[in-house]
């Protein structure tokens, strides 16, 4: 290892974080372990080597680990021997229950999932050439949806804050969590288009700093003014007066409004009440789990004790004999939450009552 | 650099984290900086020697920075080649300032400086040997203090806790934060000497990890069951009702009550608040700083954007052209401080009238 690697930015909007290459029928991404020092792309077709990349964090961000599996799923079955339609569909559900073991929290990669798995169960008399066919195409809606839901959110997000703000972020919920814009970010990359100026703060997140390697390489890659700072300097900036307004991402939100985020995302929270700063977590419907009560029925990820112990894996700064507590997500409970930005607009309280209106088959709030 | 080091604790309680070898009129410190995977101790007496080790943290802590200051300069003014007593005491005087320059915010550097330099304001008509001698004795008393006030507020916080309790606490006011025992770590150390158990929670405490490297590093070693988490998860554990009190050390308490502690401390006051557990800061009398009205007046030190952008000044994990926010400290608001520990008992609020009492020539409360 180079004792001090350099850092180079390459533009990385031009391509999106995880595509669909169908002249070869494989998923493409962005292997973000190695952001921001290196710009490398995976290039995708077994299971495994999807399971994989969502294990290790090579992809992550609810949404784009949603759509890293249904064109992942498509790219494996793709190449599936059989051509008997029963046998496809036993090798697709076994495909399915491998990836979504990759991991817990972020409901949206069942939601991929189900809905590839929905093709096949809704057409059990297509033959296997046809559910290709149909897999492939819904592969690529889900795709195609999570650029048109992102755009939306930022422009919704766009609505809350004003030229010269500073906003306040926690782990990565932009670009590279989804495909485009991201999340919680894509209100400063619509934003920037537009040029609209913010100041963007990014909690460095540990362990694995998403914040700084990934939310700040976006943000200074966008023209912004950015930031990066230790989760524990957040209160800090609060108190002076810096952050207009926290916006993060979510990996699942429950029908009460509870969601999982980032480990970290529940004390922001906590301290943006303190400080009366509004605190908005965006999320695309895909993310709200209306079959999860509340907070207490998300399950948390609990990870590698090496992530804290050693930094970047590389040197260990925890003596033996000491334990490790490594959660990777918490749950923020919904009383915390001014609002949520999702495709259908800004929802505020009570949630139980405005998620049931997206969920109704007349949509929208 | 070997792609892992293994970390050896060494017992570290046969010996002082700040000694005065009288032999050789020397200023004696573990290399923090080094620990845990090293234990290396320096031997020092110029003045240069002694800024460089508590600016760049080799000692730190603010009563282990008091202490070594104390014994650093008449280490440097034993030196002092002059026999002229006039001359002496302006050289000390230079000395003095040099000192009062490594670090800003922990009090505790002045109060010991102006402790030994106030050995000579007393006594313009004595020899240089025998303020030689006097500056000794000082230094001597100020450290042997050191150990009797830790091992009280011991005592006083040991009743704050029952076996069995979780203690989260944030950086190191352990024993490697003064000579001996420590403020915030002494209830720990102090009690498992007496058998008593307790669950230790240690904040890793970015950006330079004193928690994972120095306080898991002294419980561990105390035999008492540690654990380590990132900053962001305390949240976590609180609301898992796994925290029965939190307690940490300060580098200045303002007259009001107000106290600078390391970077993170206010905001876990206000998680703890906001989850009912009750927060105390341990506090030696030298600590509090009756000068300093309020938090507003503490200057705050910020320190090189290296310790967060590169882990461990070896990886840069932050790209170009951002911006990095490294307070060293930030001030935790009286109203959150549930009580200070100091050797004179556990002070309550009001504050204001509290200090007053201890400040007076009758003492005690």
């Amino acid at each position: 290892m180079n004792r001090k690697e350099r850092v180079v930015i390459k533009n990385i909007f031009e391509m999106p974080t995880v595509a669909f290459d169908e002249e070869l029928n494989e998923l493409v991404i962005i292997d973000q372990t190695r952001l921001p020092n290196e710009t490398v792309f995976l290039h995708i077709h077994t299971v495994k080597e999807t399971y994989d990349a969502i294990r290790s964090l090579a992809v992550r961000g609810a949404p784009a680990i949603g759509v890293a599996a249904a064109v992942g799923i498509y790219a494996a079955c793709e190449r599936f021997k059989t051509d008997k339609a029963e046998r496809f569909a036993k090798e697709f559900h076994e495909a399915k229950e491998v990836l979504a073991s990759s991991r817990p929290t972020a409901v949206n990669l069942f939601w991929a999932l189900d809905r590839m798995e929905g093709v096949i169960n809704a057409n059990p008399d297509l033959s296997v050439a046809k559910l290709k066919m149909l897999l492939h195409d819904e592969a690529l809606k889900i795709l195609n949806e999570d650029v048109a839901v992102c755009r939306k959110l930022g422009g919704y997000g766009l609505t809350l804050i004003k030229d010269g703000d500073g906003i306040l972020t926690h782990c990565n919920a932009g670009q590279l969590a989804a495909v485009r814009y991201g999340t919680a970010l894509s209100p400063m990359h619509v934003g920037a288009e537009q040029g609209r100026k913010f100041k963007v703060y990014c909690d460095e997140t540990r362990p694995l700093l998403q914040g700084s390697r990934l939310s700040a390489f976006e943000m200074v890659s966008a023209g912004l003014e950015t930031t990066v700072l230790c989760d524990n300097m957040a209160a800090s900036l609060m108190k002076k007066g810096l952050i207009n307004a926290v916006f993060t991402g979510c990996d699942r939100v429950a029908a009460n409004g509870d969601a999982a985020n980032k480990i970290g995302t529940m004390g922001v929270a906590i301290l943006a009440r303190h400080f009366n700063i509004p605190f908005y977590i965006f999320a695309p419907s895909s993310t709200i789990d209306m079959k999860c009560k509340s907070g207490e029925n998300i399950t948390i990820e609990y990870r590698n004790p090496d992530e804290v112990s050693e930094l970047w894996f590389e040197k260990r700064m925890v003596p033996e004999g000491v334990n490790i507590f490594n959660p990777s997500f918490d749950v923020t409970d919904a009383s915390m939450i001014t609002a949520f930005v999702t495709e259908y607009g800004i929802i505020r309280p009570p949630y139980p009552t405005a998620f049931e209106k997206i969920f109704k088959p007349e949509g929208k709030v």
